[in-house]
């Protein structure tokens, strides 16, 4: 796969860079470090909320900071957790004195280095707490990850805790409701294709002309099942009966999101999102919100993941605040 | 290439269903046409903004429907004009009274389906007026077109005639300062790989693996060079440089967009972005705006293009203007 890139070694840099100069009203880069905070930050009385984790998910997670969402994303080589010292920066940069709230997806290295970093910053009095986001029902664990896996869904954490915190909760209350999010949000993904870690130089794993593979991650991890491409309704139809299956759904009002992976044009998660809708009406499950888009990528890996996060009013109202975060659109 | 469709000849059907079913409170398909319209349309007082073309270029155009942007967008084929009546019918739907004008990147089918459906509005009193969109600096003419063609400049021009009409200026007021944009907007492309019409089921032309095509379109035609793939940085140099030498930037102040045609990696752009921005500083030209990201695509294809636009205050004014259109992050 062709990178359009200078030396793989600085890619991560490169694009810290470009990105901050891109937006320098709304970002700016903690010098020395690979994290990108709210211009802003720390904002007066306000919970702090970081996450990160490793790069190659663009927009995730730098493109959510911003008022409503995140004051801090901790940038990671690619697909490879930030350092406890990055992440403790980022916590630094974000306490007002309020507390800070870390939102983690479950990996094994994200989920020990956030750890580590809010025990360090916790040894100089500032107050952090976590939420593990595992939003993935493809697969009980894997070569990453003791437990699911945090994927797309991860970004409605961010959009609703992000709300709650902007309306002046506290850590606990920000806490709880990034809880409440996460009790109720499930996700599956598929590939057509894999990505290439620019450093690697080759692809994560190889699929025929004619295959897909079903229960991907977003960090080119196999999934579940491969076999042959099917319709955009077959794949819809699979994904969201997997999720279905998982959590009770019955009689809930929904949230849902189409994510794409990298490489997949909006024509076809649009068609995709055709289906899914078509799924939930056939269920009598209500829809309060669709979200479709490339929101939590794997490079240029090629396809899709479906999330469904069964909402309440309190979930709605914080979902339609405002945010200027740059990736989410609403 | 792999897609997650359907039926092929379908797709931009299932495309339109599943983007009004993802966004009802803001777009509504005209119920047995191609075309789709701001919920609210027609606005009252308000000049009637239409754009469109091809499906294949997500989020273009639909996604710049809303508030301070398009009023509807007229959804053809993949890489194919939409037909005059359904420019009309898009024309009909949003006349106010005040007056319509019609955005056209300038392919030859566009070019004559739009004007024949002004033509035929204009029989049914209603006032119609056109702007076509040039901004490509690659080639003088192509397969598809007399003089240059219209790609990812468009977006800049639905975005600032789109804020002149939101504040009630006139038809006449919208089409003047849609072609100050015009005449101050050029861009230029990039292919590490082609894509796939659907229908078709091939590629549009092919790449060896260590090569590139500079000047490329986005409906898959050729470029003017083929060559060995090099950094992002010599990359964003040869396109700067031929934007630069097209148009004197001496002195000017510039919005920048750094686009990406369907599935090159956020990282990437930004990593343009940063030489972009390098080489602009070299030329002492000031930048006011920095877009990144997938503004007009080519289904999937990979590369991306670089857009500079002169600005002056009232194009700055009219830039920051608030937008409701779901794809333009600002």
């Amino acid at each position: 796969m062709k990178k359009i890139i200078n030396d793989p070694e600085h890619a991560v840099q490169d694009m810290i860079k470009g990105l901050v100069a891109a937006y320098p009203k709304q970002l700016k880069q903690i010098t020395g470090t690979n994290v990108i905070i709210r211009k802003e930050a720390p904002v007066a009385t306000k919970v702090g909320l970081v996450s990160g984790g490793g790069s190659g998910h663009e927009p995730a997670h730098a493109g959510y900071i911003g008022k409503g969402m995140l004051d801090a994303a901790v940038v990671g080589e690619v697909f490879t957790s930030p350092t406890p010292d990055q992440v403790l920066e980022a916590i630094k940069a974000v306490d007002s004195g309020a507390g800070v709230l870390l939102i983690i997806k479950n990996y094994t290295g994200d989920v020990m280095n956030f750890e580590m970093a809010a025990e360090m910053a916790e040894a100089e009095g500032i107050q952090v707490d976590k939420v593990i986001v595992n939003d993935d029902v493809a697969v009980e664990n894997s070569t990453a990850t003791t437990g699911r896996r945090g994927i797309a869904g991860t970004v409605l954490v961010h959009k609703i805790a992000g709300a709650m915190a902007e309306q002046g909760a506290s850590l606990k209350e920000v806490k709880d409701i990034a809880e409440k999010v996460i009790a109720g949000v499930r996700s599956m993904g598929v590939a057509t294709a894999a990505c290439t870690v620019p450093a690697a130089g080759k692809q994560s794993f190889e699929l025929a002309e004619d295959e897909m593979e079903i229960g991907i991650g977003i960090h080119g991890e196999p999934g579940i099942e491969r076999k042959k491409l099917s319709s955009a309704a077959e794949i819809a139809q699979q994904l969201t009966d997997k999720i279905l299956a998982d959590l009770d759904f019955k009689d809930s009002e929904v949230a849902v999101m189409i994510n794409g992976l990298g490489s997949t044009p909006e024509m076809e998660l649009y068609i995709v999102n055709q289906t899914v809708q078509g799924i939930l009406a056939e269920h009598e499950i209500k829809v309060s919100h669709t979200f479709v888009g490339e929101y939590m990528t794997a490079l240029e890996m090629a396809g899709c993941s479906v999330t469904l996060l069964k909402v309440d009013k309190e979930l709605k109202a914080l979902l339609d605040a405002p945010s200027t975060a740059l990736a989410f659109k609403m």
